[in-house]
Formats: C-alpha cells, structure tokens, sequence
C-alpha cells in the first residue's frame, strides 16, 4: 500500500504537544474530532512491545472533553447513555455507550463525573457536544455545554506507575482503576485519572494549563530516561489483543450497545430514563440479529482500511471484518467483525480474501486474551 | 515542513474514488467529516493554474448529507439556520449559516431542498447529523435524520461546461447558478447542481448509485481528454483569491454570522423562527466586535496549521490570521483573518510573524478578487 501524505491545516487542529512529538519521530497521523492524533513513531510492531515492557507518553490531546455543568447537567448526561449513572460518584470515570432514540451508537465515551452539577464527557471521535447541544436546546434544559481547552497526555505501560510515583508522590499508586484525583506538579493542579487505552496500565493527564502541561511533558521524559519512556500512541496490535473497541472502526451509528457486547450497561431495567430505552427494550426481547466478535485468521499481514466481507465455507457472506493486525502473541492475524445471527458462535469456520488470497480462520470471543 | 503520512483506518472512511484518485496520483488528504477528501495531486500551485484554464474531476464525497425528511422537515430546517427559507423552492440550493441558539456558526452548509418535506444538508466538517437529531429528539419531531450513501463528484474549471454537455446534453448547460436538477447517464438518473467549492465555475453530482458513479468518473475522464482534463480537490490559493471560507479553518463556534460576513443571510427582520434569533438581534443592535478580513502579506509563502497572530504597527495584537497561500495573482501571500475591532480597517497596516521573521501586510475586503 502507498504511502500519502497528510495536509495540514488549522481545522484539522494541532495540539500543545505537537511540536514536540514531531522533534521525537512521529511517522503518521489519523485525524481524531478534527485533531491530529499520532498514530506511529516507526513500526506498530516495534511500539507493540515497548508498550507492553515499558512506559510510553502519549498526546491524546485528540480525545476531547465536552463539559456540561448547570442545574439540568446530571439529567442530561443521564438521558444519552444507556448506563444507569443514578449510584455514580464525584472522582469516577464511567465508561458510557452514548445513544440515540432507536439505540443507535453515537459514540462510547468515559464519562468523569466532577461534580453533581459538573461532568466531562471524554469522546471517540464525534461531535457529541452538537448532540447534546441539540437535546438541551430542543428540552429547554439549564446547562451549558462546550468544549474546555483541556489536552490529554496518556501515560501507558507498565513501568507508568513508577514513573508517576517519582513524579506525583506515593499516592498517585493507591488510586483504584478509573478513579481521578487532582496532583500537584510544580503548583499546578492536574487532574488524573488511572486510565487509558490500553490494558498495559497508566493514567491520563487532564491538562488544563498548556504551560504546565509542557514542562510536565519535558519532565516525564526527563525522570522517565531510566524506565526506557519513549513517544507512543494508541496501538492497534495492542487494543486489538485488549478488545478495546474504537468508535467508528468496529462500531457506529447503524450497531446498538446489545450487538456490541455492551449488555451490562444496557440498564434497561432501571428507573432511570433515557433516549432510546423503549427501543433497546424492544430489542432485548427481540433478540439481536448481528453480533461484534473476535476472529483469528491464518495469516501474518493485514491493513483494515475498510470492511472486508466475511464468508463461511459455503460462500455465504456471514458478515464484515472492522479492524485488524497481525498479534505477535496469537502468531496470526486477530480482528474485530460484526457477524450475523447464527454465524457468531465461536465454532465458526469463517474465510477471507486480503489481497486477492483467500484465508481460513475462526471466530473468538473478544477480549482475545 | 516536515510530511507526515495519514495512517488509514475504516473511521477515516475511504469514497467510492478513492482506488481511482490513488492510481491517478494522489498526493496528500485530509480528513472531512470523518472521510479520506483529497488535498493535492502534485502541488497546490499546479493544481491552481490547471483548474482556472481547464477542467478538473474532484472527488468530494466528504461533502456528506444529512437527509431531513418527514412532516416536520422544513420547521427543523429553517430553525437550524439564520436564513429566511420560507420562499425557498424544490430544486434550488441555498448558502445557509447553522448556528445554535447563541448565534454561534455550526456549519456552514448548502441546503437543497428535494421536496418540502425532505432536504440535503451538504455539509462542511461538523456532524450536523447529530445536532439535528438532538433538537428533533428534544422537541419530538417527526423527523427522519441520517447519512444518505451519497458521495458528491464535483467538476470544476472553464471547461466543465463543455465537458458536461458532451455527457449530459445540451439542458444541462441552461440550469442556473445554484439549481439543481436530475439528469441521465447510461439509465440511471443523477442529481446534478450547478455549484461547486470554486469559482471557476461548474458542476456537482451527487452520485447515489455507486456503481453507475464510478462509470461516470471513467466517462469524464475519456470524454474530457480533449479538455486536458484532470483529477483535482478544493485548491488552497483558488479558494482564497475567490473568498470562499472554510468552516474550522476561517470559521468556527466562536464566532457568529455577522463577524464573517454572512450579514444578508442573518435575516433576524423576517417572521420566520430560528434558534439564535434573539442572540442575533442583540449582537446586532450592540455591533460586532471582531470581522472576518482578507489581507495581503508582502511574502512569497506561508503555511498556516493553526492561527497565527497578528499585530499593528505598535506591535498590539489585533488579530489572527486562520489561512493563508501565496496568490500566483497577486504575486504575495493573500489570507483570511479574524481581526478585533477596530483594526478590520481596509487602511490597517499590519505585521505578522512566519518563520521568526516579520512581514509586513495590509487588511482588505473579501472576496479578493
């Protein structure tokens, strides 16, 4: 496949740390709610094992914040997630399926609850502000909602936590798995939460201040020199072998959360309302007709650039394949595929042709390890 | 400038052309409406000197729909924008300025109206899609909102008119500027406008038949050999020197219709209701405080990735530049500004930093030419 160069221009937006990943060897970019995120520094390979032996920081800037604070802000944010949020806490981060009146998805966000009154949405890439936005005009709600100058640093792998110790002190390492706190760098503030994505651990950064952010960024690679800290960004090997999804690769607006393996936090027996609980009723009941599952298939090359269909060995087309990469630890290709009903069970013979060449594998269960 | 490679991906979706534009010689993309839109096919200066003598084939299917159809159709139309529609007419297309209920742009999209009761947003890189379906959710609409399968072939330069009789017949070259119609190609009917993202005149066709599109696209290119016909995209310098604005480049949330010039389509006077009519007459009353501008830079090149301040004579920081190119035309940099009040003088000398050297420019109206 060649190679194109991205076009930069001021919509698609630059981020406090672009300039200085571009000193560090950034080799390409995706664009992320119209902002540049990284998407290697060399190889996927050679990224792959440093994250999961080491610590990476990684310019998430792209992963944007939409605030919405005011009286009505709880009773909205309520209303565009199936997740019952009626028991969450100040300090929390909530991982959310955000849907629409049919249950559509429209993004899957963590959402960080600040106050009663005050909450974050942490967005995949789209303008959930302009969703909500449209809600809280159209129901005349008491909220304001817009997008703070906030630009996230990820801090992923394992030795992130030794790192941020020697930086913010013993406690940062007491904080349970998505929970945040706000730690004190050189008299700033920072929110952080345990976080990421990634199953390698590590926190996000909630940069608020641009300034304090850099000489943050400068000193994690100063202190993390002996922890082997390199530039990185979200790995497709490694989310693939996580099962961590990606809103607009292996879901979107024409999927429910019931195809998506969201079923916990479809709380469609709970008081509280929300758009689309009628909808989703109807579907528990109905039963869902295409389901998001693993497949491993018996190659060592693939690039997912858009859906491949997926046949059973009688030349069916049983469904699509959404994202893909070769997994060092599977010695195969893994991916993510939407499948229809009855082709989703894990017994499953599939094919595939990359390339031209027609490849055998198998459906899995997600997450793959 | 460094080049960076755009890493593809399903969420940056590929278009019906994309396979064809990449044998064509594709160069560089960006990212619109979460969709691979091309950005030069050599350079932007060549491109600009081919689309003003002859004609070019743009694939600009990130130029997506949002279709609102149903009975309450024209009400959420009109009342997501500041233009009066209420004496629009099916098989028209209208410039229009989305705006939220502050008076803050959204978008800034032709609307085509199909038939009362159902529209095409033509949208510039915002999800629409979601704010319409957020004010439809919030006031119970009977509404159906979505992203039709359209994928827009845009035909611009001279000698498209040419071109397109040649295909379409001779009726094609009696439609207006800004009408659209439907009209055939080997038995399949296409929707064809007279407009285009230049003002080197032409064409767009919204292919919503795939297959018969791509045939088309094959079509152009055999007819058009004789026209030196080539494949293009939206050209930085064209787009400039004809005062065309680019919603997140020049425009954004920040700034409403009247700061940019969209002052006869704020028709706050007119009976009809839209959100942000209050907003506006009182920005309208108390006068704007900052002006969307063209200025003139005594340089021969410039790349604009994100704003860049502007300064006055005493070095005050009265505004900033958002794009900017080098006007083979006007043989030095020509761009668009947001300058404060009360610098958008076309009598103001301004001073702008690039590359750590300071150039010396003059504010004038828009368009340039």
């Amino acid at each position: 496949m060649s190679n194109f160069v991205i076009a930069k221009s001021r919509r698609v937006r630059s981020t406090p740390y672009t300039s200085r990943i571009e000193m560090q060897g950034v080799t390409s970019y995706t664009v992320y709610n119209h902002m540049l995120l990284p998407a290697s520094f060399g190889t996927v390979e050679e990224n792959y094992f440093h994250l999961k032996e080491h610590v990476q920081v990684w310019d998430v800037a792209g992963e944007r914040q939409v605030e919405i604070k005011g009286k009505d802000a709880a009773e909205l944010v309520q209303m565009i997630t199936c997740r019952d949020l009626s028991k969450s806490k100040v300090g929390r981060c909530y991982y959310c399926p955000i849907i629409d009146d049919k249950g559509g998805l429209i993004n899957d966000p963590v959402i960080l609850k600040l106050a009663e009154d005050r909450w974050w949405i942490s967005i995949a890439d789209s303008d959930v502000k302009l969703f909500a936005k449209g809600i809280a005009i159209g129901k005349n709600f008491q909220v304001e909602i817009f997008e703070p100058d906030v630009n996230i640093l990820a801090i992923q792998g394992p030795k992130s936590f030794k790192l941020m110790e020697e930086i913010f002190g013993k406690e940062i390492s007491d904080m349970k798995f998505f929970g945040f706190d706000y730690f004190e760098f050189e008299g700033v503030k920072h929110l952080i939460a345990r976080s990421g994505w990634s199953k390698q651990g590590g926190y996000e950064i909630y940069v608020e201040d641009r300034k304090s952010g850099l000489a943050l960024y400068d000193k994690l690679f100063e202190v993390g020199k002996k922890y082997d800290v390199k530039p990185g960004c979200p790995n497709l090997i490694e989310r693939l072998e996580s099962g961590l999804l990606s809103y607009g690769n292996d879901i979107d607006i024409d999927d429910n959360p019931l195809e998506c393996g969201f079923d916990k936090l479809v709380n469609t027996d709970s008081e509280v309302e929300f758009l689309g609980k009628e909808a989703l009723k109807k579907i528990k009941s109905e039963g869902i007709k295409k389901k998001l599952m693993g497949v491993k298939i018996d190659t060592n090359a693939i690039s997912v650039t858009k859906s491949i269909s997926i046949f059973d060995e009688n030349n069916n087309e049983i469904g699509e394949l959404r994202s893909g990469g070769y997994s060092p630890h599977f010695k195969k290709v893994i991916g993510i595929a939407m499948l229809k009903k009855p082709y989703w069970e894990t017994s499953q013979n599939i094919k595939i042709s990359i390339n031209n060449k027609i490849f055998n594998g198998k459906v899995c269960d997600l997450p793959f390890i």
